[in-house]
């Protein structure tokens, strides 16, 4: 049974909302998603970059993010055919191990909590695809990487890339 | 550069000294380490294997465990000619997240915490070594298992054994 890596904010969890609800609302500003397109929040705002990363230190920050569309759904049908892992380089905030951890428990109950890494180097993973949205993992990484599009990654070219969970079942699925 | 990934608790951490002396003072027992020779403490308690569990499930149970004789010098000249990773089994303890990070901060200073992995399955585990004190782990590993001797796996055969970090020394140095 071949097994896929997949990561989780960007991926499987919606980091980006509540990121900038939280910059936009203590910061008298009015960033949309499209403002990111290309660039995260700290590389358009980086006189602020200390205070945007501080919100992810906040123990509880991960705890209530919303699912990624289709993602439960396609992840439960995936796994009848691959072994599924979840890969997430928790060890850059690691206040949010617990709120990680909790909120696989939750939204990924059909998951084996033995198939969860937290990380910090994703070089580390032994797998055949590692989904994910930031590119730097796919450098060492020794199985196919397939890069999920969220905004700050659209101009990224010369990686197979999907744009959404529909677009992951189809290319393992179809 | 070859990667050696190391386990935690038995292998790096001491941990059954003290796993020991709470539950001698709490069952009034006195079982020693020798009495541990071939099996686990809930082995050899397997009335009490709830009880016996229950301490591990204290967040702070993994903060303040001994380091193992040597392993810190031996680890950090190991560093200096292969990349080294910590990985452990956390997900059975989802509760020692922080405890198991302060820990290495404090005693593994010099290691980067990108190179620490807290996995449950360690098949995960990309290395060309794995120094872990439990058979298990080597089944699906994809490199070379070095079983790192604790009282519970004296009678395991057929694994690359080695019985202190002098051993290790020796294996990956001399």
């Amino acid at each position: 049974m071949k097994r896929i890596a997949i990561d989780m904010d960007e991926v499987i969890a919606d980091f980006i909302p509540k990121h900038l609800a939280l910059f936009n609302r203590d910061y008298n500003e009015n960033i949309t998603v499209e403002d990111l397109k290309g660039k995260k929040l700290r590389e358009l705002r980086p006189q602020l970059k200390e205070e945007i990363m501080n919100y992810l230190t906040e123990p509880t920050y991960f705890r209530d993010l919303a699912v990624m569309k289709d993602s439960q759904e396609v992840i439960k049908e995936l796994s009848e055919h691959y072994e599924i892992f979840i890969t997430t380089a928790a060890m850059e905030f690691p206040t949010s191990f617990t709120a990680k951890y909790e909120w696989l428990k939750e939204h990924f109950s059909f998951l084996n909590d033995m198939n969860f890494v937290f990380c910090g180097d994703k070089s580390i993973i032994n797998a055949d695809y590692l989904i994910d949205d930031n590119v730097r993992h796919f450098k060492r990484f020794s199985g196919q990487g397939i890069l999920f599009t969220s905004p700050h990654n659209i101009n990224e070219t010369g990686y197979v890339r999907v744009n959404n969970w529909q677009k992951v079942r189809n290319y393992f699925l179809k």
